[in-house]
């Protein structure tokens, strides 16, 4: 499948890959095993989008909020953040993991990225992220996430029109695109819809 | 028309009533002459909303970043707001203006709203708003819009998919639900297929 290019190009990109979960009750599974039909997927999108030359990516993981859910769900995304975060860092990227190191949620194998490594399309991956600890950095200096720039476009699959908490500064003029499609049922036609679309949407900033 | 209001009701619903300018181009008037149009749909609004039980509503007026647009524009649309405003405040609601009431876009005949008054409906109108002027009030102590709640439901008119700086805090849970149609052209029914989709929404703050 050939990606369309032409026209006005998204220069960072936030993508919310929800549905997992229902993924895998769709299909017989416990809920959570759909988190690690997840990860395959996040290879596919990175590559697609070095391909398009987009500058920088952001990628909801899990949430503080997220945490809260029963251990065995908890242990299932951490890993395939962890497993997603390792692969992609041997790879040509700038790899950044962003979310509340000091907690125990964080995992410790991804303690190193929580500053920017490697060189590339910036990846910024987040991992036991809050919205209220990134604001919280403001009241002593800056949103805790200062190295993610302001997004132009937001991606989710899954169905759901909202951001959950997803990078709120960040998020403030971006267009949002939404796929029914579960995440894992990722497919690459979907960037490219995201794409069309966001070249069909006129950009004034509020001016 | 009847306004269905069994099952789930949001509590606190956000309203960017996009598309005056292009209503306005579309019926070969100028741009700035849409805004008097969308006076009248507000106060209907704000009707549903008493008779349904809202509790509290938010009403995208104009931000920072609009005042850039022509002088003729401003002038437009911050006369709408001030109409608008100034009608509702002789109604049962509580209304509060919150935006940059020190910078002289702020019209003065709106000051005395800059602190909640009345009793009824919660109405918030953003008048000179912008999202960096209320995070920035967290570098002291809170966001300057502290007295808006957390939103449920936002709704747009005018077909964008974006939140266009639109109280960023208290949005980062809230369903968002767009309307193509312009926002003159407000339909009571509008109001009717939001609280129709918003009641198919699961609702997990990320737990």
């Amino acid at each position: 499948m050939s990606i369309t290019t032409n026209g006005r190009v998204p220069r960072h990109i936030g993508f919310i890959p929800d549905g997992n979960r229902r993924w895998a009750l769709a299909r017989g599974l416990g809920k959570q095993e759909g988190y690690a039909f997840g990860v395959e997927p996040g290879f596919a999108l990175i590559d697609i989008c070095q391909k398009i030359g987009i500058e920088e990516i952001s990628i909801y993981g899990f949430t503080q909020d997220n945490t809260r859910r029963p251990a065995t769900q908890r242990e299932s995304f951490s890993k395939a953040c962890i497993d997603f975060a390792l692969a992609v860092a041997q790879t040509d990227v700038a790899l950044l993991v962003v979310g509340d190191d000091e907690s125990r949620m964080f995992p410790a194998e991804l303690k190193r990225y929580a500053r920017r490594q490697g060189k590339g399309i910036k990846v910024n991956l987040l991992v036991n992220y809050g919205w209220e600890w990134d604001l919280n950095g403001l009241k002593t200096g800056e949103l805790r996430s200062h190295d993610v720039s302001r997004l132009d476009l937001i991606v989710r699959w899954g169905g759901g029109r909202r951001l959950s908490g997803f990078l709120p500064v960040q998020s403030v003029y971006a267009d949002i695109f939404v796929i029914d499609a579960y995440w894992p049922d990722f497919e690459p036609s979907h960037i490219n819809e995201a794409l069309k679309w966001f070249r069909q949407q006129d950009r004034t900033l509020g001016g």
